[in-house]
């Protein structure tokens, strides 16, 4: 069994929410889950989620299943069984500036303190071993030292902290306060790459992964840059455009959330190829009408043998919180099996596969073939 | 030092003598070869091409310059020095009935057995190591039997033998006659993954490596199941249409060389993700003005976590010889370095980066990216 | 008012059914019908449809709703109103040998004349006026002399015939006998296109529209040609593959009809640009999953200013059926008004938008933004 | 005869330049121009260039040969006759700020009214004709009172003047003192568009037309939205992206240029369609191994009959100068036949096909294919 907190009650949230129920209702089947054919001593059925968090007026004190009913009502029947579980309050440290959300934090009566506390409090009865972070895209400046960051939180000063940061600490706090957890980062802000975070989790024998989901358009591009580079075709140029209409792409559209995520999708050119290619790959644009199916449109040229040139264009419709949603219930069950077995800080060969920019921070991005293979492996080997 | 014969000097071959040359003489970056960057103990200089076999009249008895000269040089500088290497006079059994190429075949004049003899004599004489197989694709039966073949050929009954399963066995007769060879079978003929071919190589300690050179649209298509099926995103259909203005895409207008292409082409789908995918994968069509460059689209539809449909689109527009002429730079090599290590019969480590129907008969296709993967710790361990 | 009988009640003719219903019922709104906001004498809501004709076992004697339910019932809600709108039993000749279907005709029991004469009395009870010719594709013969059509009809002798003729003669003989009507043919048989038709129908005061109905890639393909061919930029070569999950799409499969749709798909490239571009422009396949929603990929090359290359590559998703459906919608009004405005034969400026080889034979294609603009224009001339 | 003088001695202007002499030369097609095939009583022989101007150091006081040698070698030989045509100094005013170039320009040493008496010089000793506005995207503030401008020119005021308005002013009193000339701005600077500028032009019976040149994805989309507009398709959304790795893409990275263009581009939606479809239509990004010839990928998503919803998906590679270099062709002969026939101000029918944002301000844009269409007609009428 392992208890699961979702930070961040989107469309991700709500997605991994109603397609967990459909499969524990025998109704789906478990498509998108990475290991799902792969026995882990977890099965999906274990996963247990006890509480969502959000910032969003609209959605604290709601159950999920009036969110889902909300944000997915037009594709898929949502379970009644999710009306049981709660959205809490969370803390947004001003991350929704310019969304046209209006937002309520517990930090906006409490001090920083405080909050934390009183999320403690909540996490300790519901016994949470496994939080996941997927709130909004934010931009976050690097914490070197994690002390600075203590006294940041401890002094109640806010500025240039992110909700990410403080969940992340709070989770460290319950590790050390109440029992060892996971935390999950879906999200770019740098964690299982800040070496402050990572040292801290370990300390208390929690565990730390991230940061930023590998779905969608990164990762493929990964693996056709791999399939190129084992033929050793010379890549002269990448495009890859990524444009929606889901509330995180509307937030990319904000100049330094959108330099977040392109820090962490175009770490894998350099890599994965030995070389920096030119490249342009950024999360593009918003335009409501695609929702969340973003669309991509990847333009590769390249070099074959004799000088001559090649190219290549992909075009994709993604539907990109389901993607991640089937992510989730993979890393809520090995978030629990990394505590179970005694494992603590970050854990590269998990987040090779399933991250962006896998942590700890020196580590590299490769082919996700190859980093799928290797996770098989090392779970064999555990 | 390894001595290459090349069966069949049209394009592919073309590419191959030019663009080695190119990189003896420093013009040009190995681009385009997958073991170009890792240490091979046979390097690329080390290759020499002692002659080209053909059966098209105007071909025969011309020096590699002069066909390279008439088939590249709109695009590529020819280097003088391809004057010294000579085209012979090869078998055709009807292989290019169809196609607009008046054929002229020793076999014509002799029978079978004299015209291999002639061969063996003349291939004695340039010492040669490695044969690769790149005659246009014919049609072929499978021969389950060593013996009917050898039977057919020195009884000079000569329907339902095609060029390949000849040549295949000259150079058979010839590592048991003069000294242990390596077969390179880039065509769908079966014969890598025929047992008959492979034991009779194994009883002579020569090699036979095959079949149908893993350039292009497929290996891009086996890299790209293997993505989705490392997320367990399930496939619902696969479209994959080819269309190009070389020989190879004229002599596949003709259904039953389609066919035999087609079958090496769809092994890939239930082997990799582990069941029939529906699919529509085979060369569709013939367009002079596209040359050498085909064109290829892919269409894959999958569904996603929670039951929702995504769906990529892929537009390609590939140098199909360079292609291939660069996997021939290393199969040259491996050919050698797998005689001088002393292995014998068919090897599946090369065979399954290199080839769309990896050989022996019942081995699986498995994505490019492991196959290379496999294929680097399988040369260290050697 | 107008009567509309459907002749073939597949995907077309129950998307025409449904659709038109939903709209009547203030359900849908009118897109995917070219002049929805064109003020015609004979609006949407005039059109009643009074019959189906079919000649697989399962649909005679049904009902348009149960058909509809069947075909179409995992995407739209079939409107109730259609229980009262039967299909019977129409004629096949074969056409649809190698298909799935276990076909039933009136000519299976009666002689071709019986079979007509039996169809005339039917719609001289129900009043028609305008038929709608959506069997699936047949490969048909031309017959040059209208005679000897007549002959071989009333001599019951049935080779070479095809069921769209006979559908068509049989409106002639209705035409004739009970009251001028319309034909229009969505087929590729060539009947706008046949002279003996069409003078045979002038005789008769009735009309003929055709051939086949121009909807999905062909007419996309004409309008990019003439935006090349308004530039003067020098086509080079144009791929354009289709492939889908229908039965139209399946009965492709067979060469014989893919020859007479290859034939109405191709006129359009010398008609536009005023040479005979290179081009492979045929059905390319079927893919069962893809259902009615086809695929189609096209690839242009053509050389612009100052001798350089360009390249153009589409790809798309189409609903295949409700297209047909959206354009059945005015040309049955269209057919009707043509009657009471005293048109007899064919008429081009109809033919030129609607069709993808437009009557008469002498006739050509333009570009169908162009012809929009002409049918527009000589709409308001009437 | 026309006497043509170049503005802005890139890309576009090298290609005009160097095609146009080898058409003279006999050693090209006149493939991209539009009314090639047309006879204009000004033959495309009859076009003579006078000279080029530029604000480059690097380009001021060389010949069109030198320019064009460094510009296109890679692609095309360079006929020796452009030695004799050379480039002069224009006006910048900071257009180039941001860009890696080092400007120079006649108002830096002088007050503009002498830099443009200067011009106006130069110019008189050629005969100038036709003065074609090429130089690179600029912001621009819109003039709406042609006095205020003047004012601004003659005291010297810099502060939001472009180089655009002050040529597009030199050519003004150039027409009044010397002769009346045109002037064709193929610059999203509002000058066809700008009422001032056009009664200013009518007034001393001079030509201008604009703005910004209609090539690549705009006219492409235009012609798209029309042929669905055709069929009553709804469309949801449109997106149009665009990168390329020649200086006006570079210079576009700037928000106030990309918000220029983004302006002309998105203007074709409502025109065409008669609603704002959703778009994001802009210039996205830069990659310079692009080069001149860009990437544009298109998605538009529509409903058709039935409610069902339909996707396409384009991507292409344009060879950017060259498209707008074919225009130029055709507008440096168009705008001297208007002068010649006696019109003066605007001339929507010219507009109308060649620019993105067709003059007079009130104008609308309409499909490119009616738009071709109209102007031939026009011509036959003159």
């Amino acid at each position: 069994m392992v208890k699961v907190v979702l930070l961040g009650q989107g469309m991700a949230a709500s997605h991994f929410a109603v397609g967990l129920e459909r499969i524990k209702l025998g109704e789906l089947e478990p498509y998108g889950i990475p290991l799902a054919n792969h026995e882990l001593p977890i099965d999906i059925r274990d996963i247990e989620i006890v509480a969502g968090y959000d910032v969003d007026r609209d959605k604290i004190g709601k159950s999920m299943y009036d969110i889902a009913k909300k944000l997915l009502d037009d594709q898929i029947d949502i379970p009644a069984s999710l009306k049981d579980i709660k959205v809490y309050e969370g803390i947004h440290l001003g991350s929704l500036k310019g969304l046209p959300i209006d937002p309520r934090g517990l930090e906006d009566e409490l001090t920083l303190s405080q909050a934390i506390d009183t999320l403690i409090e909540e996490w300790r009865s519901m016994d949470a071993d496994v939080f996941i972070n997927v709130v909004t895209t934010e931009y976050t400046k690097e914490y070197d030292n994690f002390s600075k960051l203590v006294d940041a939180i401890e002094s109640n000063l806010r500025d240039g902290l992110s909700a990410s940061q403080v969940y992340a600490y709070a989770v460290y706090k319950y590790s050390k306060e109440v029992k060892p957890a996971a935390f999950i980062n879906l999200n770019p802000t740098p964690l299982a790459n800040d070496p402050a975070f990572v040292s801290a989790y370990e300390s208390v024998n929690a565990i730390i992964l991230g940061d930023d989901g590998a779905t969608g358009a990164t990762p493929l591009t990964a693996d056709l840059l791999e399939h190129l580079a084992n033929r050793n075709r010379y890549v002269e140029f990448i495009v890859q455009f990524n444009i929606g209409g889901n509330l995180d792409f509307l937030s990319l559209t904000q100049p330094s959330k959108n330099l977040m995520k392109e820090k962490t999708k175009s770490s894998i050119v350099e890599d994965i190829l030995g070389y920096d290619a030119p490249h342009y790959i950024k999360p593009t644009g918003y335009l409501e009408p695609l929702g969340d199916k973003k669309f991509v449109s990847i333009h590769i040229g390249y070099k074959t043998f004799n000088g001559l040139n090649d190219s290549i264009y992909i075009n994709a419709r993604i539907n990109d919180s389901p993607a991640l949603a089937g992510y989730m219930v993979d890393l809520a069950r090995l978030g629990k099996l990394l505590l179970d077995k005694g494992f603590k800080g970050t854990v590269y060969e998990v987040n090779a596969f399933y991250m962006k920019k896998p942590g700890p921070k020196e580590a590299k991005s490769v082919a996700r073939i190859i980093a799928y293979r290797n996770l098989l492996n090392w779970l064999k080997s555990l």
